[in-house]
């Protein structure tokens, strides 16, 4: 048996109580934190909320050598595999409980918070009204990725909110919204179409801690913001609704005019 | 001061064990059930795991005399407010929060997991492939809205997948995966654009549950197919990527050709 556990946003006590639980009925506990992380607690602050060890995978792990460990183990155990936000949101979870489940591996989700509603509740913009999501990845070799512009672009055209995760990098660390600013900048100095420069944008720091940072003006002006310790997100908003531009103007200091 | 917490999914043991301690340090516990609902939990589990009561508000307490509750109890006490997914993704919520800070009162967020990302999860569908979403409502006076078949038009033209939340009425009950295939279906014989009929689609119904139903297939022959109690969801996917489609084969029954 493999169960996925959602760690939710931001420290040990943000996981369910039905995740709780399954952890301490677990033989093997393992985690990955490649792909989010829980930056208000160490790894010793979760194990001892659980009770017991926690074996953390590193990408090479989950991905190349899986049956080493997890599935392994998940032939017989109760076997439990943690991570930050939601599970099994990434591919590379989804690849994970498939091989599983060709292995005859019984699997299970439980769920927890995810960044995507909460920037919602934390910038008030409405949920449906964001379009498709992007991510703002550390440049390779100097080059930066058109498709965040792309998909900026694509959702202003509809009317539509943009969503943009900033890349964690085992090396490069944890992506600012200063930086992804800068990038999306030079994408626009590029580009040319007038998407970006002079846009509305906003910063959130620490969703689900107990000082999240929210911030929201134009996108050159919040460029020098200090937004704090990661991790960070950031939105690229299409034209505002009334009440979304009175929750910004409340919640995240936007200033109007 | 005033703390929204979100319940997450489906029963009482869905809430974080942040959120429980800030219920169980709070003077007064209030909860809606409009906008969402634990299905798998009564009034009384929650109380018995609060170890305090809960006063449960109707949409007009919330929208209509907020100053009569929730808001005359929190200037000077510990209130927190329970919905059901995450917390202060409605418009409603955010409306009170506003109204809670214009009259100097602390607010404080406490997540819970979504319906948006455990979708993700539970289907293998990923994330960053998904476009605006929107909500098939009961039919007034048999005016079908066009809302939810423009949005699926809109998001197929650029790829992206239409994640449907199904209408919950205080008389109509709540909406079944049947009833918004048959309403989009009667949308598509008046607008005849080919964008439903014949295409792919997902139900799903008790996420968050130890027994969700996940099932794919083409839209006229999930009309009939049985998805068990609320609350349901579904989603109109745009072509499938090849992980998307095993796992749409292995999860939700999905059979090609």
């Amino acid at each position: 048996m493999l169960t996925f556990i959602g760690l939710g946003l931001y420290d040990q006590k943000d996981i369910s109580l039905k995740g709780l639980e399954a952890i301490r009925e677990a033989d093997v506990v393992y985690a990955e934190f490649y792909t989010s992380r829980l930056m208000g607690a160490t790894l010793e602050d979760m194990q001892e909320i659980y009770g017991k060890p926690v074996k953390v995978l590193l990408r090479e792990d989950v991905e190349q050598h899986p049956k080493d460990t997890v599935l392994a183990d998940a032939v017989d155990k109760k076997v439990v595999f943690l991570t930050g936000g939601d599970a099994m949101v990434a591919t590379t979870h989804v690849d994970l409980r498939l091989r599983a489940r060709k292995m005859g591996i019984e699997t299970r989700l439980i769920h927890g918070a995810s960044i995507q509603s909460a920037v919602c509740g934390l910038t008030g913009l409405q949920n449906y009204r964001f379009g498709k999501s992007a991510t703002i990845a550390f440049p390779y070799k100097d080059i930066i990725s058109d498709t965040p512009y792309d998909t900026i672009t694509m959702n202003k055209k509809n009317g539509l909110h943009t969503l943009l995760f900033l890349d964690i990098d085992r090396e490069k660390g944890y992506m600012t919204v200063n930086r992804g600013i800068e990038l999306l900048l030079k994408a626009e100095e590029r580009r040319k179409e007038g998407i970006v420069a002079g846009a509305l944008c906003v910063g959130i720091a620490r969703a689900g801690s107990p000082s999240p940072c929210v911030m929201a003006g134009k996108i050159e002006d919040l460029k020098a913001c200090d937004f704090g310790g990661p991790l960070h997100i950031m939105v690229m908003p299409a034209d505002l609704h009334f009440l979304e531009e009175e929750a910004l103007q409340d919640l995240a200091g936007l200033k109007l005019g």
